[in-house]
């Protein structure tokens, strides 16, 4: 319980805190979940302020979000160019690669971040860590067939977990199953990542190599901001 | 149009000889498009005659003609192994590597395919090639943010092409849309697909590379089975 109320008050600090680096005019990326929404609530209350952008959305729960907080979401269509996405991390190591997607947004929020200039992290301090891989590493894959991608996985002895709330199959808002690989640690990150990424029925993994610039911690009552 | 009927007449009587390989008890996976069309009513005609199997189908359209014919469909996660899949190709090489996706349902034709213990592929004579590429090559793509895709394709000098019928862009079974890439010829087929399939938004390649065992081969009016 102490630990929660002091992740969280991380999680807000630093939330609030990147929110800071958005100016007038831009176009804005906004990652999906818990450490999200507080920067969010924070453009929130910038542009109720004043502050004018527009925004482009990883999900279903943070445009509903940001349209309730009045924030402009347009299409990714719409835009050649994100300036800064803001997101979050489940994991972030000394050389800002990162697992994403426990929050199984994580298809269009490697999407948005590519198409970003600058990729801003907000994390609290248990995010960070030596070496990927102790956050189970989300993977998503074409529902059709899903099975024989699960038994691959699985002979690779990378324990893949599929991803149920209950006992309902996950879904993502592309439509697509989770499956959860449980690795304890990876040891080459870019290989794993290229390695799955060959398998047909895999659409994406939740390694984020190489796209954060800024890593913004909340460290109990300050952040730290982290440049690359 | 002579050349049309010939074309017709060599993917009928190829698809009602791959239809043969098919024995009782089988689990059957049935591609897509004009050539497996006429393997599909032959085999329907060989279940009206006593023939008892199970297929999967790989699209809308091919699962419709079979239940049609009474060719008895099952889903995908009913089965763990499939016997024989019976597919075109749009192009093939001496490798038995082919270009698969001008009818769309390239994702689930691999994905079909792979859990295949044996692959047929039927085309008609004009579909061997020394070298694969002048068929343009399918690519699947996420929705989400396919410009980014589509712009990076045209930065490597691929020619794409978004698919579109009329004015609509095309969509596939599975709800993505198509980039054909105009390549004229692909010198490493295997390099391409694997680079391709690094691109976060690339769900899947039209390139089927080590896939088919037997292809058949209507030329005038006889087949000829060409195997590994």
């Amino acid at each position: 319980m102490i630990k929660e109320n002091k992740q969280n008050s991380e999680k807000k600090i630093a939330g609030e805190r990147a929110a800071e680096f958005i100016e007038n005019g831009m176009t804005v990326g906004l990652g999906t979940g818990s450490t999200v929404f507080y920067a969010i609530k924070k453009l929130g209350q910038m542009v109720r302020e004043g502050l004018k952008i527009q925004a482009v959305s990883t999900s279903d729960a943070t445009s509903e979000l940001s349209e309730s907080l009045n924030i402009k979401i347009i299409s990714i269509e719409e835009i050649n160019k994100i300036d800064i996405t803001l997101d979050g991390a489940d994991e972030v190591d000394k050389n800002f690669n990162g697992i994403k997607g426990g929050g199984g947004a994580l298809l269009f929020e490697k999407i948005v971040a590519l198409i970003s200039k600058n990729n801003i992290w907000i994390v609290d301090s248990g995010k960070l860590v030596d070496k990927l891989g102790r956050f189970p590493l989300p993977i998503e894959v074409i529902p059709f067939g899903y099975k024989r991608v699960y038994d691959l996985l699985d002979l690779m002895k990378l324990n893949p977990v599929l991803r149920k709330i209950g006992e309902k199959i996950y879904i993502t808002d592309s439509g697509n199953y989770i499956i959860d690989l449980h690795l304890k640690e990876i040891n080459n990150s870019v290989k794993l990542n290229q390695e799955l990424k060959q398998i047909t029925g895999i659409i994406e993994t939740g390694l984020f190599i190489d796209i954060a610039d800024i890593v913004i911690v909340g460290k109990n009552n300050s952040v730290e901001i982290l440049r690359k």
